[in-house]
C-alpha cells in the first residue's frame, strides 16, 4: 500500500539489466560515450523532432533549473502555477540557477494555469519600463501536480498566448509519460507541434533510477544548457549510466508500458475511493495522482493498517473525527493490484 | 502643477549648502570622515538608539536590498505586499543581492499587508521540510505605495506576528517622514518600539540629492552590511558627501519641516479632488500620495494644461471620454499652494 | 590500455550487486532510508569521527562547490593551488555557488602547495580593510592532480597555517582511497587529525558509478549543506542508490582494496615507464597517476596501436618526431597486469 | 600635503556650480533629463565616436563591474593585471555582477599587462572543453594603478592579441584624464581607435564628486547594461545630478585641464623624491602617481610633520630606521604648488 510518492518505488527490471549491460568495458566520460549519441537518434524519432537536443541529469530540479536558467535573463519573471514544483518544491533553485529571476504565480485552477490568468499575468508585467522584472518564458506541469492533464487544446491555448507576448514556453514534465497515456496522442503532438519549446522529460518517476532528459526543441541554447550544466555539476563523469537508463526507458516503449500500468493503478484506486463512505476526489485523476478527502477516523485507520501516502495542507491529530482531511495518493509502475485492492478493502 | 513624483523636484536649499560647506578642503574617503561618524551620534539621538548602526547609499533599491540580504539566506523567501516596491519597482534587485531568495506576495488592502494575509503566507511556507523555501525576513512599508499609513496598532500587529515564528522585519521607509508626519509620534515609536528590526530611512524623495540610510537597530549584522555594500559597488569613496545630506536633512529637524509640507500639500490636493466634479479618491491619502479616478476627459484636460502626473493601470488614447481612469498624484516638498491651486482650477 | 581516466572503467561488481539489492522494495526518499541512516554509522566509524555528518552527492564537483560554499562567503577568496580541479576543471562552479567568491592560487611544486607560498598566499590578501576580498577556507587535494600525495608531516605544516590565521581547510578527496594507500595511515589520520575539517570522499574516480560523500568532522554546517545541496539540484528522490553505492564501498574496506590495486597497477606502469627508452617520469606517482615525457613518435606509436591516454598540455601534430610530450596516465581498480605489461610492450 | 589617494581632495567649483544650476526647477527622473540626453552627444564628440552610448553610474566600481557583466559569461574568465583594481580592490564585485566569472591574472610589469603574459594566459585557458572556464574579456587600466601609462602602440598591441581570440577589451580609465595628458594624443587614439570596446571613464578621482562614466563604444549590449545598473541598484532617481557633474567635467576640457593640473603636482613631487636623500622612484610616474621608497625615519619625520601618504605593503613599527619602505603618493587637482614645496622641504 505504498501511495506515499513515485519515488519510493524499484527500479524497473529492464533499467537494472541496461545498467548492468552498460558496465560491460570502458567507456568515454561526459557524454562522449556511444550510447548517449545513440540516445540523441533515438529521442528525435520518439519526438519527431529531428532538430531537437537532448542532454541528461540526474534530477528534475536539474532539468527545470537548467532549461529555465537557458532561457530566461536574471531581470525576467518566469509565469507558473502556484502549484508548480519550481515554485513550491525545488528550495529557489530556479532563482539561483538564473542567477535571481523571479516567479510570477498565474492564477490555476485544479492544478491548470488558466488562460485568462496567463493573460493577466503577463500583462501585468513589464509594464513600466526597467523598473519592474520583464516577461520571461513560461513553465507549464504536465500532469500537474494535482494529478490532472491538460487537453492538446488547452496546451496549445496557453502556448498560444505566450507566443504572442515572444516568450517560450517550458514544460514540467516529471510525469510526462502519465500524461501522454491519458491524452493518447504522440510525443510530438503532446509538446512542440503543441508549441512547448522545451521539456523536462521525466524518468525518475516512471521507474528509472534517476535520469531526466531536458530536451531542447529548438537547439539554440543547447551549449548554454551545457556549459551551465557543467557549471552547476551536473555533467556526470561516468554518463554513460545515464544514457543507459534512459535508452532503456524509450527502447520498445517502454516508458509508456510503465506509465500505463501506473495510471491503471491510479484509475483503481480512484474508483475504489469514489465510492468509499465518506470519501471524495478532489480533481479529475488523469495519470497517476488522486486526491481525496477522507474522514480524519479513516485515515488513523487507514495509517494504522500500514498504508502509505501524505496529508495534504492537513494534520492528523487534534481535530474531530469526522472532519474530511485531504490526501494525496501517488501510484507508480509496480503498483500491484492486489495492493490496491488491500488498500480499498480496508476503507 | 508637477505631481510625476517626489523625485523630480528640487534639491533643498540647506541640503545644497551642507554639500557646499562639506567641499571645503580635505577628508578621509569611504565614510572614515568626521561627518560620517557624526552622523551614527545624530541617528541614534534622533531614534532614541544607542546601538543602532547606520550605513548611507545612495539609492533607497540599494538600501532595501543590502539590509534584506544581511538578513536573509538565499534559500529563504521574504514576505511582502503584492505592491511593495521591492517586488515590483526593483527590477529584481532583491533576488540578485540576496543571491535567489524568494519574494512571497501577502494580502494586501489600501497598500497594507493584512493580518489575517501575513499569518496566512508565513504559516503557507516552510511546511514540506527542505522542499519548499524556508520563511525569511518580513519587509512592510510606510507610509505604502498608496499614500496610506499603517497606525502604529497595526505595525504592532504585523510586527507581533513575524516575532510568533521569529522572523526579522525590515520597514522600506522611503516615506517614511511623510508616514511619521501622519502618525505624529516619535521616530522610536514608528520603529524599533514597534517591533522594526531594520530601517531603509529614506531622504531621497524628500529633499535629498540622492542619499538613503540604511538604519540596524540589532547591529548585529553590520558588518555584513558594510561588506555587502562595498561588493554590491555602492561604498562612496568621497562619503562625506553622503554624509553631508544626511546631517542637513536631520539637522534641526528639516526632515520633519520638509515631510509636513509636501503632506499638507497633498491634503490642500486631496480636498480638491474630493470636491471635483466626476473624481474619486481610491484610498485614504495620509502621506504625501493621493490615488484618484477622473474621466478621461478631464485627464485630456489636465494633460494638455501642462499637469504631470502618471496614470495607473491605464492609457489615455482608446475609451470613452467618461470612462474613470486612475491616476497618482504625489507631492513633494517643493509644491507651492499656488501651483496646487492653479491645478485646482484647472479641475 | 584504458590510461585516459579512472572514470571510464566499469563499476566495481559488488556495488552493482548492492545497487540490486537496494532495489528491492520501497523505500522513503531523499535521505530517509534506512542504507542511508546506516551510512552515517559507517562513516563515523571508518573514520573514527562520532560528531562527523555525511551527505551524499553524484558529481565531485558538487560535493567540492557545496562543501566550500558552506564555509566560505561571496567576499572571501579560497586558497588553493594553481592545478586544483576547483580552479581547472569545474568551469567555474565554485565560484557559482558560493555566489561569487574568489579563489587565490598557491605556488604548488609537484602538485602540492607549499608552506611559504600558503602564508604568502593568506598573508597577501586582507591587507586593506574591506576593499579586497576576505580570508576564506584553503582548499587542499589529496591525491595531488600530478599523482603526488601530501605526507601526514605535510599536511599538518599547511593545516597549521591555516589555522594561525582560523582558517578552514577543505580536502579535495575524489582519489583520497589511493592517497590512504600511499600513506599507510588511518582514514581519521589523514584528515581530521592533520587538521582537515571537511572532506570531499571520492568514489566515482574508484570503483563507485556516480557517488562522492562530502564529510564534515565538525557538523556546524551540516544543515546548510543540505539546504544548499537541495538548492542546487543535487538531492536525490531515489537517494538509497546513492546510499547503496557509497555503503557497498565502504563495507570489507572494498575502498581501500580497489585503491590498492589501483596504485599497484601504477606502480607497474612507472616502472615500465622509467625503463623505457627516452621516457622521463615527470613527478613522483605517488597514487594512480603518473606523468611522463615520451618522444612523440613513441606517442604515434601507442595511440595507433589503441593506447588510451591523454597527452598533457601538448599537441601530436606538428613538430619534431623526437621532441618529448607530456602525456598522463591514470589507472584504476580494473587494469589488469596483462594489459599494462600489453602496453608497456609497445614502449 | 594630501597625497593619500585623489578621492580625499574637494570637488572642483565648476562642478559645484553645476550642481546648484540643475537644482533648479523640475526634471524627469532616471536620465530621462535633458542634460542626460544632451551628455550623449558631449560623450560623442568628445570621443569622436557618433555610435557610442554613456550611462553615468556613482562608483567606479559599478562601472568595471557593470560593463564586465555585460560582456562576460559567468563561466567565462577576465584577464586582468595582478594589481587590477577588479582584482585587488573591489571585495569580488566582478564575481557578483557577472554571476560568478573568474579572473585569471596575467603577468604584469610596472603596472603594465605584458604581451608575453597576456597571450600567455588566454592560451592557457580554453583548453580542456568545457571542463575550465571559457575565454572572456580583457581588462585592462589605464593609467596603471603604478601610475604608469600605456603608450598607444601597447596598447595596440595588446588589444590585437584579444582580438585574434575574439575577445572584448575593457579599460578601467579610473584615472583616463590623467592618461591622456600623458599621452597627448586624443581620446579616440587612447580608447576605440587602439581597440579599446568599452571604457570606465573616471570621474570621481579627477574632480567630481561621484560620477563616472561607462562608455560603450559597441553599443550592443546597451540595454543589457542599462537592465544590469537597475537591478544592482545603480540607477538614480535624481540622475540630473549625474548628469550634471559630468556635463560640467567635459564643458570647455575642464576634465583635461584637472588633470593637467594634477600630472604637474605630480612631476613636482617625483622630481624632489629624486632629488631627495635616500629615496629611490619604484616606477615611472607617468600620470598622478608616485611610488617611492624612502627610509623609515623619513617616513616618520614625514608623518609626525602632518603629511598624508600611504605605506605601500609595509608598516612603520618594528624595523630598522634605515631600512626603505615603500610607499604611494597620488596628487589631485587642488594639489598646490607650495603645498608640495612644503613636503618637498620636510625631506
Amino acid at each position: 500500500m505504498h501511495f506515499a510518492s513515485d519515488n519510493t518505488g524499484p527500479v524497473h527490471p529492464n533499467v537494472m539489466d541496461a545498467l548492468l549491460r552498460a558496465n560491460a568495458g570502458y567507456a568515454s566520460p561526459y557524454a562522449a560515450d556511444a550510447l548517449s549519441a545513440e540516445l540523441t537518434a533515438q529521442v528525435r524519432e520518439v519526438f519527431e523532432a529531428p532538430e531537437a537536443v537532448v542532454h541528461l541529469v540526474a534530477t528534475g530540479t536539474a532539468a527545470n533549473s537548467l532549461l529555465l536558467a537557458s532561457h530566461a535573463t536574471p531581470w525576467q519573471t518566469i509565469f507558473c502555477s502556484r502549484c508548480a514544483h519550481i515554485q513550491e518544491d525545488e528550495l529557489n533553485a530556479p532563482e539561483f540557477f538564473t542567477g535571481g529571476a523571479k516567479l510570477t504565480l498565474v492564477t490555476t485552477e485544479d492544478g491548470k494555469m488558466t488562460p485568462a490568468g496567463l493573460r493577466a499575468a503577463i500583462e501585468g508585467e513589464e509594464t513600466r519600463d526597467l523598473h519592474g522584472p520583464m516577461r520571461g518564458p513560461v513553465s507549464l506541469t504536465q500532469a500537474t501536480e494535482k494529478g490532472t492533464v491538460y487537453s492538446l487544446e488547452e496546451l496549445r491555448t496557453l502556448t498560444g498566448i505566450a507566443q504572442e507576448f515572444g516568450l517560450k514556453v517550458h514544460m514540467d514534465g516529471a510525469r510526462f509519460a502519465n500524461a501522454l497515456i491519458a491524452l493518447g496522442c504522440t510525443p510530438a503532438e503532446a509538446t512542440w507541434k503543441s508549441g512547448i519549446d522545451m521539456l523536462s522529460f521525466g524518468g525518475t518517476k516512471n521507474g528509472l533510477m534517476g535520469v531526466e532528459a531536458a530536451i531542447l526543441f529548438d537547439p539554440a541554447k543547447s551549449r548554454e544548457f551545457e556549459l551551465r550544466r557543467k557549471r552547476g555539476a551536473h555533467l556526470f563523469s561516468k554518463h554513460r549510466f545515464l544514457a543507459a537508463q534512459m535508452h532503456a526507458y524509450l527502447e520498445g516503449g517502454l516508458w509508456l508500458e510503465i506509465a500505463t500500468s501506473a495510471n491503471a493503478a491510479c484509475q483503481r484506486l480512484a474508483d475504489g475511493l469514489r465510492a468509499a463512505p465518506g470519501a471524495n476526489l478532489m480533481y479529475r485523476p488523469e495519470a497517476n495522482i488522486v486526491f481525496a478527502r477522507l474522514p480524519r477516523a479513516t485515515h488513523r485507520h487507514l495509517f494504522a493498517a500500514g498504508a502509505e501516502y501524505h496529508l495534504w495542507d492537513a494534520t492528523l491529530d487534534g481535530g474531530p473525527e469526522d472532519e474530511p482531511l485531504a490526501a494525496r495518493f501517488v501510484t507508480d509502475w509496480s503498483a500491484s493490484d492486489a495492493d490496491t485492492d488491500r488498500f480499498l478493502a480496508l476503507l
